[in-house]
């Protein structure tokens, strides 16, 4: 008799998504002449940039002739793309192309790395928290339940970037600029980090998937700018949010060569868990990908991350003008609001009845997510705009 | 400290495809007036059909205007695609589009299968194999070695397909057409298996990548021709040697409502892996896969499909012509062919050396697969001309 995974049972049922939608839902049905606006889930507003568009079908045309069919991709990722990110990303650091291995989102990455540790490895995870790291740990078994992972929490306290823990850990999963909140780190403070895992064996898993925001001087965009870093972290970067590749896939990690434990190579380790477990990401994907790192497309997804900055200063300016206390948005596509009573949910409702506005009640990402919504600023400028003056008109009297 | 994955240390070195290069590229330097002919790996020789191509430059059309870019997919492929494939592939059968989920590989969900299923559980693999049903047990500590586990021998005394197990089994790796020898099985045979399955609460992995090529009446296609299938089997199919989409990364795992154990709809654990782990196939990728699925599309792959076949006809009848007994190649894209004298690493080099010829010894896929090489179809006809006049040749006085 074939048995189940015991551990999906200890998954916590997480209805924050759901309960959005059926929220939305309902109120759409009651009010279908409200334009609902989404300011929720982080997903971008495309288009791609015509080299992106360019290089997809210039890889359909290769793939139409057998003299420049690809089959079969390397699993690690193609050397044209590995070498151009190599030479463009980490282009100041000491990062070579074989210690990049592409793959089909940085979610995908930072569920299967688990796979190269130990069951019985300690967990530390920031609190708000994306729910995958927490997730694909009791799926493995390696956490039983939520009480098994060492909880940072980010908080207005400490400016959103936790301390280091206070008891032992062995993996510790930091996203900067973080996701929800969407503050940086700056390289003193990833510093402490740096040297506490080398001083204690703990291995970083460091998620930039936003770094492409990163404005702020001596805020960090890779953690391999930290001295040390190489025999300590696994960074994992995507092409989402930077060049609005949500719907094509693409994203990279990078293992340096120097990071090992247990006499083991873990770029070694991760390379035999891929060419065992996927067979690389489609060729016309990489080539499209890979017009990101020309010098054109390097300027054109900067026009469309200086556009969604804009909407996050306006953002940031009127969410203020009306009252509110707001974090994040300046190195990140995400904004932080805390909710004058600490209901977010209740101020969910609140936005989405009176406001036609969708936002994302923060205690979905963690206990001390409680109190805070998170406002993504992807969107066109006009929508952003309508959605600042509805919020205005809601709140001018209060 | 950080421990790695103890269980990596268990993984078998295989050291097949290395081998292979090292030998073919040692040749290649010393001959390089020499055209050397690979029916090694199993890559499709491309290129992809007018109709995809099509698709997939649409699709990019898509993505770069607002109105009609897609962002992130759902995680288990876009309802166009599910339905498109539950319309075709299984029109007469009883599954629905929700039973099918959309990868990026069947080698993926090959892998990732095992993580809805307890480690406890005993695992059946028939010998040969394809190595990663091994080798993905093993990383996931299910299995500590390869005698964890039940070897299912397929042989000339069974005609290559195997006996039920001669003790309890939980997880039944099943792969027909099979690789590496490329023999189908009936559904006879199949019902066998079914019937087992259910009596023991056994789960059959059901591997069908090569189904397409089946042509022998009563040669199964689909696992759930068979009665019974939908309460105990889960089914792999891919685009890869349908469509030529080794390159584009595309395949699709069926997973029926009523399939259940301890309580639990496997349908949905799947469900939950997929939407934790990944994030969906590429847009352009899901478009370019239903094209494949219209009425022109399927036309197109059987015209390609029956080009493979014609060389495989060829390959048979002349490697019989050149006095060996070769097993396959009539539902399937591989060919089994029985080394005289029993060594296949020396009849390598021999075809190697002699007349710049690779294929695979079957040793390499285990136990059973020693004394037979495998040859692929894929290639040009005039490349599977010259390759079997060189055989000709070589063997015209033995």
């Amino acid at each position: 008799m074939a048995h189940i995974n015991p551990n999906f049972n200890n998954l916590p049922q997480n209805y924050l998504f759901t309960d959005i939608a059926r929220k939305v839902s309902q109120f759409k049905s009651k009010h279908p002449e409200i334009n609902v606006i989404s300011l929720g889930v982080g997903d971008v507003a495309g288009p791609l940039i015509p080299e992106v568009i360019d290089a997809l079908k210039a890889a359909a045309d290769d793939m139409s002739r057998t003299e420049t069919f690809h089959g079969y991709a390397p699993e690690s990722g193609y050397p044209f793309l590995r070498e151009a990110i190599a030479a463009t990303d980490y282009r100041d650091l000491d990062i070579s192309a074989d210690e990049i291995f592409i793959s089909d989102g940085a979610k995908s990455d930072t569920g299967a790395i688990g796979d190269i540790f130990d069951l019985d490895n300690i967990v530390a995870v920031c609190d708000p928290v994306y729910p995958v790291y927490v997730d694909t740990n009791i799926m493995s078994g390696r956490a039983k339940n939520t009480k098994d992972f060492v909880y940072l929490p980010a908080t207005a306290d400490n400016s959103f970037v936790p301390e280091l823990p206070d008891r032992p850990v062995d993996l510790i999963y930091l996203c900067f600029p973080n996701n929800p909140i969407g503050v940086g780190i700056t390289k003193a403070q990833l510093t402490e980090w740096v040297d506490y895992a080398n001083e204690t064996g703990a291995v970083i898993l460091y998620d930039a998937a936003y770094e492409a925001f990163v404005e702020t001087p001596g805020v960090v965009h890779s953690i391999f700018e930290i001295p040390g870093a190489r025999t300590c972290a696994i960074e994992f970067k995507s092409l989402s949010k930077t060049a609005g590749f949500t719907g094509m896939r693409c994203a990279y990690t990078v293992i340096p060569k120097d990071l090992e434990r247990d006499g083991k190579s873990l770029n070694a380790l991760w390379s035999r868990r891929q060419t065992t477990k996927m067979n690389g990401v489609a060729y016309p994907i990489q080539r499209a990908a890979a017009a990101v790192f020309t010098p054109e497309g390097q300027a054109g997804i900067k026009k469309q991350i200086a556009a969604y900055k804009e909407n996050a200063r306006t953002m940031r300016e009127k969410l203020s003008a009306a009252g509110f206390d707001v974090f994040g948005g300046v190195d990140s596509p995400y904004i932080w609001l805390a909710v004058p009573d600490g209901d977010d949910w209740a101020f969910f409702d609140e936005l989405l009845t009176g406001a036609g506005l969708i936002c994302t009640p923060g205690s979905g990402f963690g206990k001390s997510g409680k109190g805070y919504v998170r406002f993504t600023v992807f969107g066109e400028f006009e929508t952003i705009r309508e959605a600042m003056a509805r919020i205005a008109a809601l709140y001018q009297n209060a």
